[in-house]
């Protein structure tokens, strides 16, 4: 049984007539090939990046498990080539979901002139260039009655440079829709130190990452997104976290020639720095850190 | 008595009519404000930056010490403003010098449109953009018959990405001008352990540097160089190395505004790679690394 995805949150979406992702109930994730070279250099990234020797295990779980690529009945009704991934939501039936693009630059040198220009606008008028990333997409669960938050694109992609604190705070929030600006408290950030910090949490696997990128020289991530993910309902059956982070988007992946991948790593250095704030923040207010509570 | 420096590599020059910085016997370097607001903006990270009370002390040596602001006759003959330094070859009669521009973009956001299109066509047919730092000048001292191993701007400006390493290579050999595409064994590196190498080093000094950008956002450093220098007749003196890291050249700076400069991060860390892998390489060779010499 084939069906659109519940928890994208950016990205093509599938419609009437329009190519887009498709789920099936054995937790397989079917990514359609784009039209152009698009398609055929994410395949190629998946097959290098499978068979590649010199990832490391503990880097090798950021990554989407790939299965290899089917054609199939789409999701405009005709037969088309998919990317078959694990599906990164499963097991987690009420995922909050967020979807980070890296790098103040989302195009590669050898790029098209047009497509450079088209990407360096996107990046000037969003924070990928200010901040290093950008918030493409986010979902938040918020309970049973209310469901999700999960802001329109339209918001999304008008997020500001004051917007991103505020909406990493939302998303590991109880009230993600209470804004000051309309007379609410503001985000609680009752999550933040669960799901950001702690020895499993976000932050930690983040700096992992970042290790893994002060060094390695195979691969240049353009336009890819890091997405977090976990589930507000497993957080109280244990104390580890549940939160998890992937690496996704690899159509524009180019070899990394030698040198490391300086802009995404910039760009998660600050992403970083966003969060770790946020941690330190919440420790304060809890005492974790051993300082007074404010 | 104000002369023109002696060990300049990159940079305006002092020239009939020409303005260029000006060093006099006290070891004071004055730098002439440039016409535009580039100059004034210079002058006002200069103040800025020395008055901060949130630069730690490790943080400050890396910086040129600022002595203000004069009016004084320039290599033009004419009264002009100029900014006053500490000349940084000071104590050293025979530097080796490398000027190098960190980061893959020399542009902030909010530059003019000619201005982003004039530098992002250099950051591009540079190395900036595949490499995150361009190597703009290189002086190496070989010794007192041959001199200076000094190539003319016009070959540094064609630096490719296969040139970067080799360059990264001759600042720290006894034969810099030793090429193997001209037949020659290429350069030695028989001073890399010693300037890049050990505690006190170049990569030990960049090292440190980066701990504070990935934490510091207070300034973003666009177009600043990273100046290396070394006098190689002073290392036979004592153990510790007489290399030096400083930055230099802040007409370009802007607020951070509570985000990590990582344009400069990111540019520093594939620097960063570069030297350890030489490093790495002559430890192999001296086995000090415990490693079998190859």
């Amino acid at each position: 049984m084939l069906k659109t995805p519940d928890h994208q949150v950016a990205g093509h979406e599938a419609g009437l007539g329009k190519l887009g992702p498709l789920v099936d109930d054995s937790g397989r994730f079917y990514k359609p090939l784009q039209g152009d070279k698009r398609g055929s250099e994410e395949v190629a990234f998946y097959e290098s990046f499978s068979s590649n020797t010199n990832i490391p295990e503990h880097v090798r779980k950021f990554f989407p498990v790939y299965y290899g690529t089917k054609v199939m009945k789409a999701s405009t009704g005709s037969d088309h080539p998919h990317i078959v991934l694990k599906d990164l939501t499963l097991g987690r039936p009420n995922p909050s979901v967020m979807d980070i693009k890296i790098g103040s630059r989302t195009w590669g040198p050898e790029a098209s002139e047009a497509y450079i220009a088209k990407c360096l606008k996107k990046d000037r008028e969003s924070t990928s260039v200010p901040l290093g990333f950008r918030i493409s997409g986010l979902q938040v669960y918020i309970g049973e009655e209310s469901g999700f938050y999960k802001p329109d694109r339209t918001y999304m992609r008008q997020t500001g440079l004051d917007d991103v604190s505020l909406i990493l705070r939302k998303f590991v929030s109880s009230n993600p829709s209470s804004d000051t600006e309309t007379g609410g408290q503001g985000p609680d950030c009752s999550l933040a130190s669960y799901v950001y910090g702690g020895p499993s949490g976000i932050l930690a696997q983040l700096l992992e990452l970042k290790t893994w990128f002060e060094d390695q020289t195979l691969y240049h991530f353009h336009a890819c997104s890091l997405l977090f993910m976990f589930d507000k309902a497993l957080t109280s059956e244990g104390a580890r976290s549940n939160a998890e982070v992937k690496l996704i988007d690899f159509a524009h992946v180019t070899d990394g020639n030698g040198v490391i991948d300086h802009n995404f790593l910039g760009g998660l250095c600050s992403l970083i720095k966003f969060i770790s704030d946020i941690v330190a923040e919440a420790n304060d207010h809890t005492g974790t850190n051993g300082k007074v509570e404010l």
